[in-house]
């Protein structure tokens, strides 16, 4: 017999009982308003506090465990697969339309099955750490030519190692949060002195996240065939990004500023046990890499990805671009690995971003610098409606809102960044 | 009357009663071991619980608080300079010679008093975020030099904005911990494969780094002439480089394991009112700096540095170079500021390092790559002795000891970190 929940779920829901991914919620005007972890399915959130509390978590890691009990699911992280497994089980048992504990129990259910439109959701992790990686071989071949021409447009080290940057981890916020337009410098060209003002060039960045489960102590590297019991799961990401002011600060240090003014991901994460179905083969890798980076088994993972933006003042979004985390070129197991091969720590709740995801074709690239070719191609939202976009004037398009503050535009990115959402194969969608 | 202690201070010593640094320390073996605020005196520490639980803090930013009853600053340091400077008071009143209420009360000495060598010093903050920059002119200057060549080797963006990057926060230890020589990838040169083993480049950085104390919120920039009080003070730092990694990985987006595999910080915190009699100039800046980074008063410290190394096997260290905070082209607030003009937020307890302290002189340059032009130039360590350390050895005579573990040599840097040390004017020394 066929999984299915005793929660009505709409076809179109993201959230499935084959889903189920953990985020931090708060139930405004609930009984208990402290933010807790819960679990989607549905329109419902199903507190794993309540759950708890009512001894429904019996199995042998978590029953005596408080975390479920906390504000953030680092503790639940630091856990590992063997108790992430255990309450999926947990979980995916209570909700069945086969079992009665829950679906009997009418108390029981008022308390923890809370509508989604009750709750708001909180960024789910303590980010220790923040790591941005450029995974994508795509991205770097098109960043390349844009910036140095078509001849050897990826640097030889690319093919070698997972490329990073350490990011910052204060400003990541959760889809919804109003970014604001950041100011800095920005360079013309040749001599002139740089100018400083709002960014003329605000851009998207099309991620996803991993979310580091137990980690390693200082200068104990984790084997690349035992990281993937240190990957929770995985988040979307947009990685803002003010290219002027990028382009003028990242020699030699790389990007700072340009970043920094903040990321948003998504509240729910998506486990790699959910993500099972969609695995893939990764691409095959010439050179062969280096031993430490060499897998048993390499897996991807088949997962559409869209990007949509909606104009100021209008009501519609529009699709500007169709990806797949399929296209990544180093799989999140070997920039794990390779991330501690010299001893660096990762910590549990810690983040560790994909990089923009481009695919080969000119519709699937997961940023305006290539889809506007930086500023040198128009980008067209609709040709009915005629309208269209570039690169400079993003940030007229991006927006649900627009008002001054501070002497800088807010961008509400509401519409956009939760649009920016993923869905898996055969309709099955994993998160928004 | 000249401001003088009850508690012996020898006069090498470099904790008087002008200085009195914070730290976080735990007493071993003693009535209470978790780990509490404390201020350095002599060869004391000064317990700041026990203090506080004894009514001392009776000003009315402190007397309430329960700062003091925490495992890490952070609480204090987000209260702000007038909460700073009524503990300062506090404590240099109670430690004085003319002052009865801690002098004269046996049992409150014994218990708030501690000798040095009875406590374990451990990471004064919880560090969020650690930002790196890279405001020593001479450093840009001879790392240009040396990779680029003589002609323009500073980057034009370098004197307009204060350069830096995103460092990694999990690896900041506390002097005195073990470095495990850090594994990766190296290039040799040309079209050769890349290699992979223990570094060949292992270096040190002489650094010191601000404390962040109230921060921002995300979107709300500091104004430069405001930044002052948003440090708390300042730490020592190395900032472990590994040479080899760090040339092969950091084309296009900057320093990532050539760095992450540790960074050591000072114990104690010596505070910027501290400091205040250090005060000097910062250097003319041309070209002026944009508006948002020129300051009413541009101030420098007067702080002799200096490094030592200890060859393995040997008792004797020896000073490798002489170096002073006052090289720093850009200042700590301008670092500051330039850190949040974009909107990017800082948070209590974040660490901003000054990045590579040298100066004009051979004699004065903070690393390894520099003293030895990157492996080409033999560093003598004291003539009499012959011992001549070149970088590609530094990893011999780093050590105090030197042993093996999972492959890789441990470097035990406990003699040459703790000697990374700093002494103010007059030899009023301040931190070690």
């Amino acid at each position: 017999m066929a999984l299915k929940a005793f929660v009505e779920v709409k076809t179109d829901s993201h959230f499935s009982i084959h889903n189920l991914p953990y985020g931090i919620f708060k139930h405004r005007g609930g009984a208990i308003t402290t933010p807790r972890p819960g679990v989607a399915i549905g329109d419902f959130v199903l507190d794993l506090s309540a759950i708890h509390f009512a001894g429904l978590f019996d199995g042998p890691l978590l029953s005596n465990s408080d975390c479920f009990h906390q504000s953030n699911l680092n503790k639940f992280l630091e856990l590992g697969r063997p108790a992430w497994k255990e309450a999926r089980a947990t979980v995916q048992k209570l909700l069945s339309s086969a079992e009665p504990a829950l679906q009997n129990n009418a108390s029981l259910r008022q308390r923890a099955l809370l509508p989604m439109d009750e709750v708001e959701m909180l960024l789910p992790i303590a980010i220790g750490d923040y790591t941005d990686f450029f995974s994508s071989m795509h991205h770097a071949k098109n960043c390349g030519t844009i910036f140095r021409g078509p001849e050897n447009p990826i640097n030889p080290n690319w093919f070698h190692l997972p490329i990073a940057y350490h990011g910052r981890a204060s400003s990541i916020v959760i889809s919804g949060t109003d970014i604001i337009r950041p100011r800095g410098q920005g360079h013309p060209s040749g001599n002139s002195p740089p100018y400083f003002g709002p960014s003329r060039k605000l851009d998207f960045e099309l991620e996803m996240a991993a979310v580091v489960g137990p980690g390693n102590d200082l200068g104990k590297p984790i084997d690349v065939n035992e990281a993937a019991d240190h990957i929770f799961g995985v988040v979307l990401m947009n990685d803002w990004s003010a290219r002027d002011i990028q382009a003028w600060e990242y020699v030699p240090l790389g990007p700072f500023l340009g970043k920094s003014f903040g990321t948003t991901i998504s509240p729910w994460i998506v486990t790699l046990d959910a993500l099972e179905p969609f695995a893939c083969d990764a691409p095959n890798q010439i050179p062969q890499p280096l031993p430490y980076l060499a897998e048993k088994v390499s897996k991807n993972y088949y997962i559409s990805l869209e990007v949509r933006i909606k104009p100021a003042g209008q009501e519609e979004s529009f699709i500007v671009t169709r990806s797949n985390f399929n296209h990544l070129y180093w799989t999140l197991t070997q920039q794990l690995a390779h991330h501690t091969v010299n001893g660096c720590n990762l910590r549990p709740g810690d983040l560790l971003g994909t990089g923009t995801i481009s695919g080969p074709e000119s519709e699937s690239h997961g940023c305006l610098l290539e889809l506007t070719w930086n500023g040198t191609k128009e980008l067209s939202l609709v040709v009915a409606a005629k309208v269209t976009v570039t690169m400079l004037d993003l940030v007229h398009a991006q927006g649900r809102s627009y008002h001054l503050c501070h002497n800088c535009p807010v961008i509400s990115h509401g519409a956009s960044a939760s649009e920016v959402y993923c869905k898996g194969q055969n309709g099955f969608t994993l998160a928004r």
